[in-house]
């Protein structure tokens, strides 16, 4: 066991605390990462405020991990001491259903083990990645090219993933109308990843105020649903709508702006029900999806492609004392456009 | 103009009655089709019951038509006198937008002609096929194989395509486990082209009443969701899901018995919105969507599909003035599985 410092809740309601917690001894198939850039996900803060759910505290979170490989088990095979590496949302799997067998560990039937809050196949409960080390098993751990900025590369492990994969599933491409609904830190991810894919990106969100922003990331437009009218005039002509939003919208006024045989792809989890009319599908022979991270070997394609096409996130450094604030900011969505801790002010 | 016979309705509430319509002149590019039989859908009975709207009475409705070419016009290229042929639900469409282009007429940006109850590009009301002679443009006449028994033919050109083009699109096949909710016309459909396709199918309908029909039609098994945690037991279980029930249902339930990537597509068109959980959704990265009818290509391939495959319709022939009753017993839901009309009946 090593003791490791860490930034972790200690309550739902306290402010997040310098702590210690254990890793596991390196096992034979295990890596250990120095961490040297943890993201701050929207998730971490519904999970340590007991939003989606009790928690067991302390809890450390973070799923998205930078850091150097500074150990390997003796049958380590894939990374090696001194590789640049990722950790995403999960850290495990059952390996044995399905979906694992083929290669959809983030769709385990058993349930993947998370980042944090899981409970790893050992019994013990996972801890994530505010903190200075981490030890994971090398199949959840992916490589980082060097082409991607070191303490930019972290956000891709989620807001990355989850906004690639749908992309890629559903054909942004050339020739493809694709439009990105909210402009954070996922939205702003779909945004540059779907113009480097070289589809024509169109960004929706309430207001201007990021416009300038979605235009320099390569959208060819951006439109302002508080201007009247605004999405009734984008009737029948997206192919593919990637929405970003964790709210509960009007889906039927978006799936009007999809054409014939195009989806609309929800990442965002709104808490209720939407009134779907399922007319707004069949004339179109139209989709209303969901998506959800994404595989190993799917991220793994994710940092490739990113590395090729330099394609980063939009991030802002920030020290271990900053978290709480980086917290209250990121609730308040005044944050262009991910919250990265630099490991080394936790030491 | 050639004065026919007919079966139309004079009000949304009396009695269908015979009656005579007149087709156009069959101009260069029409053939004149004389009709041998015609499929009953709930559609017609929606229709003329004024259950969707408004509509201009007389009123012929009808959009399962297999008949013989008997006149041609001087550039018919595609079909000769003596062909046995078929129209389904639309007659026309704009030929200009990019659908009607890209050969997804059914989908024209302008909106295709319905083979009844629409406005024709010449201005004039469509009327349907319980007739003994239509007058169709030569692009929207199929070809149908006479593989296929002539007296069963008619409802391929509706419920056949329905249910073969989203079974098509969204991959049933070998390997592929297939559920088809609803055993009714469309229902009956699905089951055997889903089963020729190579995919395992499940029926799922409220009772075991049409179970043995199923199973005959070549269901590896049925479910009745009237027995408690029917549902739920297919948790995680179906590739892809075609709904054909028009009523409003618990979508979420049946998202549920989706695997990972599944799809759950509706032909069935409920009235009222659906709650939809988008929690349904992502997690498994599944799909909610929906589909109508499909192109003239696709329904030319379905037409062959199912002469290859020896499926047809089951269907009982009816007699013009049995119409009326028909109607009463659809509605009832008293029927196996399509009635179909005589159409020597009529003259």
């Amino acid at each position: 066991m090593l003791t490791v410092n860490a930034y972790g809740a200690t309550s739902a309601t306290d402010p997040l605390v310098p702590l210690t917690i254990e890793r596991r001894d390196v096992g034979p198939r295990d890596v250990m990462i120095a961490i040297r850039y943890s993201g701050i996900c929207h998730s971490d803060i519904h999970t340590v405020r007991e939003e989606w759910g009790k928690i067991t505290f302390p809890q450390v979170v973070g799923h998205e991990i930078v850091g150097e490989v500074i150990e390997t088990g003796a049958e380590v095979t894939k990374h090696a001491v001194g590789d640049r590496v990722g950790v995403g949302c999960m850290v495990n799997s059952c390996r044995e259903c399905d979906e694992c067998l083929a290669g959809d560990e983030h769709m385990c039937a058993n349930g993947n083990v998370g980042t944090y809050n899981s409970t790893d196949v050992d019994g013990t409960t996972t801890q994530g990645g505010y903190a200075t080390h981490v030890v994971v098993d090398q199949d959840f751990v992916l490589a980082v090219p060097e082409a991607i900025p070191y303490d930019r590369a972290a956000p891709l492990l989620c807001a990355g993933i989850t906004t690639y994969s749908p992309l890629a599933r559903w054909g942004a491409g050339p020739g493809r109308k694709v439009a990105v609904v909210g402009l954070g830190g996922l939205g702003h991810m779909a945004v540059k990843i779907a113009v480097a894919m070289g589809a024509e990106v169109t960004t929706i969100s309430r207001t201007d105020a990021k416009k300038a922003d979605a235009l320099s990331f390569g959208a060819a437009r951006h439109v302002a649903t508080n201007e009247d009218g605004a999405l009734r005039a984008l009737t029948r002509t997206f192919d593919l709508i990637i929405n970003t939003i964790s709210a509960p919208y009007d889906v039927n006024a978006y799936l009007r702006t999809l054409r014939p045989h195009g989806a609309l792809v929800n990442v965002g989890l709104p808490p209720e029900p939407l009134a779907l009319r399922v007319g707004s599908l069949i004339g179109g022979g139209k989709s209303f999806a969901g998506s959800n991270i994404g595989s190993i070997r799917e991220t793994q394609a994710m940092l490739e492609f990113c590395a090729e096409h330099g394609i980063a996130p939009e991030t802002e450094l920030i020290t271990a004392d900053q978290i709480n604030e980086a917290y209250d900011r990121t609730v308040a969505g005044d944050v262009r456009y991910r919250f990265v801790i630099d490991a080394a002010t936790l030491a």
